[in-house]
């Protein structure tokens, strides 16, 4: 059998041929309105392009083959719009985390910022006009993900459902960031909000609603679609968990961005909260004065690392990520599916907690 | 015969009473999520229910009727999503033009602003949480622009066109913010980079787009679209023309924002642009000087005016929107519609010229 992550590595391929001419169209169309229009797409294009791994359309195209799609050509093209999900939400988090990386390049924000600062230094003030100019970048790609969807050539009814699912998806996703900004700066932060924050930040645009949406192209009913979320919302939790794990444990050349930027934004992990709950006085001491600290050295971040290790906290988190994929896994099995979709969502689901990227 | 302007807020009236019952019911959803949820909800609701005279969804609304559409409850309520559409373009527009006021309140990015600096005083950055929150209840507000037509009831084909128009709008829109945030930096604005940003700034979603969807739900077909873009686009460039002499010549009651805000920002329009022109060189003093500057006093203001009245800018102004009105209504005028469709909007083509706020 094929790995996941070959199947998905082909996959790549193919839907990155149809975003490169996509962007391209879009970016030609945009310089014939103006320059500075054509600019703005060709930041779309790049931070789209120069990365990531396509999991979320993958996810699209698999749940329709595996609901019975016929027209793969088709689930290729609409799986654009939910690649342009990505970017969309991508640019707006990056304005709000204020992060200067993603995928190993310059965020739009800060790159606009840049282009501000040289260009208009005195009268301007770079870092507005850098986030004012990524708003738009975001929105547009938004406008985008829609646009595709909605000519993507499948059954009108079939559109309505998808775009409805789609925009649900994305007001979730906004509920998740309401609350993410604000646990950043509350006192009070229990589990139990960092897994409300995983469940609408994480879970639907990564997991419920690509895989939703390509059901409802393939044609699946109501019933359908609520128990695939069986499987999405454990998996998109688990997927959570092992990114914070990274985001804490890895490097910089694979996050794409600095190691010490979840700790700096002074993100509350469960990691980092069930390690609070069972540190000591002075290993307390040494995750307080880094988290949410914007001069955060390495060394710092070693010292948190040690802390969440020896409290326990990185191997429950690694238990608590196997367990809810093996329940998602398990919720997935039971469903009949095509067998090629199916293959796919399963390796995927085993894959997504032994990544390291 | 009834003025367009009681039709229009007759309709208010109508449109009023379903946008409470709807943001009302959001807000409820919403609080179940999460409080902090309910309260981005909140604003969204706040902003779009203390103001705003409602022409954009009822251009919408008497396009459909005009084109011979025959369900008045479905097209009022459809007609949110225009509304809803206003509420995202503003919020975001708010941040890029970092404006205090809005419909006589507080912006949301600036409330938020305002939470942060009272509750979380040290450790927050008030202006950057201020708008990464307002990026969200924009975001949100679009998504629910989207949602509300999908769900509007009318066939899936239509749907699935009007949905395109929006979004195809949205992008209009978009590049437009982007021509407009870099023409305030830019000293080699010519009045023609003017006109594009209304035709894709304020043309769009305030007269093209509304007039569209309204008649595609109405199952209009290519042909009249394209012969709505002849009254649309006149008519729009006019509106700005108008909006630009209410930004300088009006008062803050009736702006519902600083009368000095245009020229703090220093918004480049075709009034500032033709004055400069003729000006002599005292009079270019007086409009640099105060163009673009954040300490710009009334008294400054006033001497602005009287450039602008001084080298008969105002008056070219005035007569170039008359002008474009005529053309518009001309236009609109040679298309066979419905009687009371075509009257309101006629009529209303005449009061956005005599309009005084």
């Amino acid at each position: 059998m094929v790995s996941a992550k070959t199947v998905l590595s082909l996959y790549k391929e193919k839907i990155d041929i149809e975003l490169r001419k996509y962007l391209s169209r879009k970016i030609k169309e945009a310089d014939k309105i103006s320059p500075y229009a054509g600019e703005v797409i060709e930041h779309v294009a790049d931070l789209t392009l120069r990365g990531g791994k396509r999991i979320r359309p993958a996810l699209f195209y698999y749940s329709f083959l595996a609901h019975g799609g016929k027209d793969r050509k088709r689930a290729v093209l609409a799986s654009l719009a939910i690649e342009m999900s990505e970017t969309y939400l991508l640019i707006h988090d990056d304005i709000m985390d204020d992060d200067e990386l993603r995928r190993g390049g310059v965020t739009i924000h800060e790159s606009y910022s840049r282009i501000a600062d040289e260009k208009f230094k005195t009268k301007s003030n770079p870092r507005l006009f850098g986030s004012s100019m990524a708003i738009n970048a975001g929105d547009i790609a938004c406008a985008m993900s829609n646009e595709i969807l909605v000519n993507s050539g499948f059954k009108a009814d079939l559109i309505v459902k998808a775009i409805n699912e789609l925009n649900k998806t994305y007001i979730k996703e906004c509920y998740g960031q309401t609350l993410d900004v604000y646990s950043q700066l509350r006192d009070d932060v229990e589990p139990d909000d960092v897994i409300l924050v995983h469940e609408l930040k994480t879970v639907p645009y990564t997991f419920d609603g690509p895989l939703k949406i390509g059901a409802i192209l393939a044609g699946a009913n109501e019933k359908d679609l609520k128990k695939l979320s069986d499987f999405a919302v454990p998996l998109g939790t688990a997927f959570q968990i092992q990114d914070d794990i990274l985001g804490m444990f890895s490097s910089e050349e694979k996050l794409g961005k600095p190691v010490t930027s979840d700790l700096k934004e002074g993100k509350k992990t469960l990691l980092i909260l069930d390690a609070l709950k069972v540190a000591d006085k002075k290993q307390k001491e040494i995750i307080e004065s880094n988290l949410g600290n914007k001069n955060v050295s390495l060394t710092g971040l070693r010292a948190v690392r040690r802390v969440v290790e020896e409290t326990g906290s990185l191997e429950r988190s690694k238990k608590l990520a196997e367990k809810l994929v093996s329940k998602a896994m398990k919720a997935l099995d039971s469903l009949k599916l095509e067998k090629e979709g199916k293959e796919f969502l399963l390796g995927i689901a085993d894959y997504m907690i032994k990544r390291d990227y």
